[in-house]
């Protein structure tokens, strides 16, 4: 008989898996803390999208789209749709062909639709990518410094080396990524994906010029590695006429494209996706795309994305006559102002003859969510408890960001999730907080 | 500047990941795709739940349910419930206390609404759970043989060392774990847990008793290790009074209970769960729970669960009044109707003079969605082609369940898909298959 007096099992920490320990998956779970603790402060640190442009109306709306598609476009009985909705279905998504035909007015990506992967978020997308590619200890990924912590944590709990290539005010340097992926080679590893946000990246805010994209794919055809692309931020360019994706660029199945839905659609779907055109070879005989083998992955990670979140996003996509950038018109433009309120504020409360005479800088994203503000005090943990606390205005430190040990004086802002006027407040807030470092 | 003609770039398969060269994450892939060829077929192969119960009203009507909840029981207003539905949320979920209240009801199991992680169906959980407590090349993962292949196929990805234990007639032998432990402990390696379906497992349809359950639990505290749960598909017992689950006579945390809506409300929600409420000690200090630790894993696999899905299960739980069991009244009835009626088919078409005659068997299962059929020629993929084809019948070979090179001449059937009448149907096909196997 069980003995109701044993004591409880208890897990020992250093027994769990390394990647529990390292503060990289702490960084996250510690900045949502603070945010909750201090709910009335300006925040600039989440990247969610603006709240205003969600309506619960739109759920119904986008599934009686879909269905509606269904039933007219390819003849499926209701009872057909109430499988399609409800059961398991295909592990690599059943809206594939609708996202091959969006990209492809929106961005002039030409993918077959089964090399669509339809993930949990760009997350999954990110997983499912990597644990595919990276099959021993040699084999590295190459990602900027500074980085998304989504990309480098799941490289963490997959065990896979990651190797920092420093970003210039312009984004990643080809010529600095070629010299890693030679040294790296020189070390007797095998530097098999570089990870990029080209569009106003997270966390710097910066994006390639067109002639760095072109450089960045014959660096890659030369080298012999695969460009990992993601692209949540790309519609919200500030300029009319941006560069091309990476993607569109490729001639040579070179990119493995991320996409999302998050931020062009709504978060709470988690709805995203992989475009992976890539042939798989085993010897002589050709064994599918690499999306075929993302699916046997994705069988064993989450069987589907969910039927009804992607019929959902689905319904969108038809509703938009598969151009959704057209249909994020209204959140293009107020992310353009947001980025454009935010530059005004800080030149205001900081105005250049202060900036240089402190030391502190800002970078002018082309678009986007995110810039970064270089400030010649420490930015820790402790200071954003203290800014939240007592300016309230809560902002990112950057150093969570670095792989090698940068942006210790440097924090990012957010203005993504803000209204002008709750910029302008926390501008307003921010300043007042770093006059106190200045002279504290 | 690009070379148009330079080749594409061409992945070479033996440069993956080695989980993609296992037949096993192969297997369900060939079984889809026989299936899909075969569509007239009466088929005994998957394990999903009748579509007759599905109705896509119901989707409204809990989202309905759901968001009435938060606005009377919880006070929240318009503005926090549509960012609720919408946005990013807490990784953990945001229906785990709805999940604490439905399996206290349910199960009698009790743990704190914090010990539950929302997660992307079963398979998300098996793959958290795996993350976190496998640290090494070391840690060995206890499976029964057969196995459903989610676990192990979770375990490939990770590169998890998995031992296979063998079930008797009465599923898992806790003596034979026991052994397996210290045998395992003797090498040198960790044994770190054992991984089960207790009641009507997938694929044998092998149930514990009652003293096996609780011998099982003692086994695991004097063998130091952890019992993770999986409980698809307990609520379809044939009996009335089925022994309670690990996770409701476990006193000291030993159980980490897998839980899934998918076969008690709908496979497309995609919503599953983990209930780990065990402490986790770094030193003398206590971290938190379990729980916790998987957070942290589930914000670089999914970021969340999606919201719009966990509304779905949150307002069918309220609907319900958090007794889910008792809202699964009539799928419990035609469950265990179903397989009734294939054991009654099976001892109609092959009567005990025949099966002993031919070395013919199979087992009576106490609920659940599968059976075994024993049979005395080889069982292969090749079988099932030529079944499907020349028969009208499908079916899962047993063989692709065993790590041990067992089940070659064995096969599962299925019948939670279908009908009274296509399970008559069907059972007189498979006799008709097996008659010339036996005779051909």
């Amino acid at each position: 008989m069980l003995s109701p007096t044993k004591p409880p099992a208890v897990l020992d920490a250093a027994a769990l898996h390394a990647s529990l320990a390292d503060p990289l998956l702490d960084s996250m779970n510690f900045l949502n803390e603070v945010t909750s603790r201090f709910p009335d402060a300006v925040s600039f640190a989440p990247g969610r999208p603006y709240d205003g442009f969600f309506d619960p109306a739109t759920i119904t709306t986008y599934l009686e789209a879909y269905t509606d598609h269904l039933r007219r476009e390819r003849g499926y009985s209701p009872e057909r749709i109430r499988t399609e909705l409800f059961q398991y279905g295909r592990t690599n998504g059943h809206i594939h062909e609708l996202i091959a035909r969006t990209v492809e007015n929106d961005e002039g990506i030409r993918v077959p639709a089964r090399s669509v992967v339809v993930t949990v978020g760009c997350q999954e997308a990110m997983l499912l990518v990597l644990r595919a590619l990276f099959s021993g200890p040699d084999d590295v990924l190459l990602v900027p410094s500074p980085c998304y912590v989504g990309i480098t944590g799941a490289a963490r709990l997959l065990d896979i080396p990651v190797v920092a290539v420093p970003e210039g005010p312009q984004g990643l340097d080809p010529e600095t990524c070629a010299e890693t992926v030679r040294r790296v080679r020189a070390d007797g590893r095998r530097p098999r994906a570089l990870y990029l946000v080209p569009d106003h990246a997270n966390p710097s805010g910066a994006s390639l010029t067109r002639g760095a994209r072109d450089r960045l794919l014959e660096m890659a055809a030369q080298e012999d590695l695969l460009l990992l692309e993601d692209n949540p931020y790309g519609f919200f360019a500030r300029e009319d006429d941006p560069p091309p994706t990476l993607k569109a660029l490729d001639r040579e199945r070179r990119v493995v494209y991320l996409g999302s839905f998050a931020k062009t659609a709504l978060p709470g779907a988690r709805v995203g996706y992989v475009l992976a055109d890539q042939e798989v070879r085993d010897g002589d005989r050709v064994r599918g795309l690499l999306a075929d083998e993302l699916s046997k992955i994705k069988s064993m990670t989450t069987v589907n994305t969910p039927s009804l979140t992607q019929a959902v996003i689905g319904g969108l996509l038809v509703s938009s006559g598969f151009r959704l950038r057209r249909a994020n018109a209204e959140a293009i433009a107020f992310y353009r102002a947001n980025l454009d309120t935010l530059l005004r504020e800080l030149d205001r409360r900081f105005p250049a003859g202060f900036r240089s005479r402190h030391g502190i800088s800002f970078n002018r994203p082309r678009g986007g969510f995110f810039l970064t503000l270089d400030v010649p005090f420490e930015v820790s943990h402790q200071a954003l408890e203290h800014s939240a606390r007592n300016f309230g205005v809560l902002w990112t430190p950057m150093r969570d960001f670095y792989l090698d040990g940068g942006g210790r004086r440097q924090l990012r802002l957010s203005c993504s999730a803000l209204t002008a006027g709750q910029i302008e407040e926390g501008v307003g807030r921010l300043a007042a907080f770093v006059e106190e470092r200045l002279h504290g």
